[in-house]
């Protein structure tokens, strides 16, 4: 015998067979209903008449065998009246209906199973529309949730390395991979060189390995000059489209870009519930980067503009010393100082 | 007679009801359906037998000022079985099925009409709930979207009140009231006083009266004190918990604060398309007000740094013009001044 556990009704689909069954059975007809192993599950008759039992199994056995959910008609006057249950694709039961001797119900019987039956697939329908839709709406619910964590800790005070390991943090609760990780572009000894800068999880490539690196940022940058907004690649159509070291099944990176202007990029891989990345990733993920982009963008003017001023202090500081070769306005001018670097460093 | 247009099936509705009518006529029986004036709207007959129109018209009534939905069977044997469709709480159409002479099907035709009921009554409720769900699907995608926009514009580098305005802009769109404006707290001669920085469409109340704005704002306080996050009043359950001047029917005032300091308030008036702000409504004007206060903080603190350098700049160039009696190194010390006035002015 098959296992039946995945094909069979759910309890409430069950419920609705055996109000059904006792509404016939009220009017004195006799109702079966079997599972996909053709055990009877359901079985209220009208004691009206006695149904031939043998001959309501094998009309069981051929509605099955037939795989549709065709309304079908056998024995004299076609008192037996049948149809197959089919939930996701499947057939999960089968109801036969003995109308009885006097045929004149038959007509009726199978018009009102009719009726069951579009309202059982009505039902079934409506059921899976409102578990997608509840579905979407949780997750928007997240997404949203993310966004507004993430744009409420923009304080540019806060260190950089906090932040975008916040965004990681949060993201990967939200997308369920084995890795996602933020890279930026530094200057080091006048060459650009992308550098980890956040991440959670293990990302599939070698991020040690910076030739790795800068292949993902140049063929990420391949994929936004034909016009898309991130670089997916997976083997879920067969094969990728780049050549691939390390364990990736998928990846998805999107570029950091400040004032139009190429910072970084975002990478994730290895997704733990599905085969790739799809439309929504790509608008999320680009929403996260976008955030930590205008973070990273206030933060280095901030950056940029306090060590301008502490420069500027020092510069002060010294040229007093060097000229001032009289003491008189000293202490006036320590008082100056002083009241500057108080107010520097209260604000920084 | 009534204006019916608010009470009729829907065309889906009255597409099911004609289905079942087709039905029920295919098996030889009789079908009426009546709108709530009592017009014949669907009625096909199975042609074994005829009806008495004015018997099935005065059951029509009946059942009508019965009001219920249960089923109700009259004549000899029972051959009139008949029930009213409700929808939204009101009857919009009933419904008699003639079994005949032969009163044998009159017990299978009530459980058939018992069936189609049942069936009818959960496609409605299905389709309210997914409308529901699909309206707070759209409602969170709306709001998903106003937050992405306005934290992809928090440069520090733009304006307050663009970006103000903007956040003011972008919510009106997504909450129809009348009004929505953000009051900053500012010190204007040694009193702090609250200025409205940015605003969309009318206020209901009068915010060039400091004296109204003030009061609102101590409400505010008063509210958050008991541990509420919002000032919410309204007339919707009989009368308002405050006094209110003006044309204010409902209002909703939200905290902005930094660092645990209050520093202003956001407030919309009355609602286009609503009678009352809800839950909802707090949870996203605080979101859009947290938004705002990470701004102005994160603007504040940019601004006080630009000021300081400028400063200290300044007193550069007066230390060294007050005190360098000597011409030696000058053209040094223009360059350097130079250097620095140009590297500021570039960043900021």
């Amino acid at each position: 015998m098959l296992n039946t556990s995945q094909n069979q009704l759910s309890s409430g689909q069950l419920r609705l067979v055996k109000e059904f069954a006792r509404e016939m059975a009220d009017t004195g007809i006799n109702f079966f209903a079997y599972d996909r192993d053709l055990n009877i599950i359901v079985n209220v008759c009208g004691e009206k008449f006695i149904s031939d039992y043998e001959g309501s199994a094998a009309f069981a056995k051929q509605l099955l065998d037939s795989q549709t959910c065709a309304i079908q008609q056998i024995g004299p006057s076609g008192r037996f009246i049948g149809c197959c249950l089919v939930t996701d694709g499947t057939v999960s039961a089968i109801i036969i209906i003995d109308s009885g001797p006097d045929c004149t119900a038959a007509a009726l019987v199978r018009q009102t199973l009719h009726i069951f039956l579009r309202s059982f697939q009505n039902d079934l329908k409506n059921a899976q529309q409102i578990e997608l839709i509840s579905g979407e709406l949780a997750q928007t619910y997240e997404e949203l949730m993310l966004l507004y964590k993430i744009s409420t800790n923009m304080r540019v005070s806060q260190s950089d390395a906090n932040f975008l390991q916040l965004a990681c943090d949060n993201l990967i609760e939200i997308v369920r991979v084995e890795g996602i990780a933020i890279f930026l572009e530094k200057k080091i000894e006048d060459n650009k060189k992308l550098i980890l800068s956040a991440g959670t999880g293990l990302l599939g490539i070698d991020y040690k390995n910076e030739a790795m690196t800068e292949i993902l940022f140049e063929r990420l940058l391949d994929s936004m000059t034909t016009g898309s907004d991130a670089l997916i690649d997976s083997e879920v159509n067969g094969i990728f489209k780049y050549e691939w070291q390390g364990r990736i099944r998928n990846i998805i990176a999107v570029p950091l870009s400040n004032n139009s202007k190429l910072i970084g990029m975002m990478v994730a891989t290895n997704l733990l519930d599905r085969s790739d990345f799809d439309k929504n990733d790509i608008k999320l993920f680009n929403a996260v980067a976008t955030e930590c982009a205008v973070f990273i963008g206030n933060h280095n003017l901030f950056k940029d503009l306090k060590a301008l001023l502490i420069g500027a202090l020092k510069s002060l500081v010294n040229s007093i010393d060097a000229k001032d070769q009289y003491t008189r306005g000293h202490s006036d001018r320590v008082a100056i100082i002083s009241k500057w670097i108080d107010a520097v460093y209260k604000r920084l």
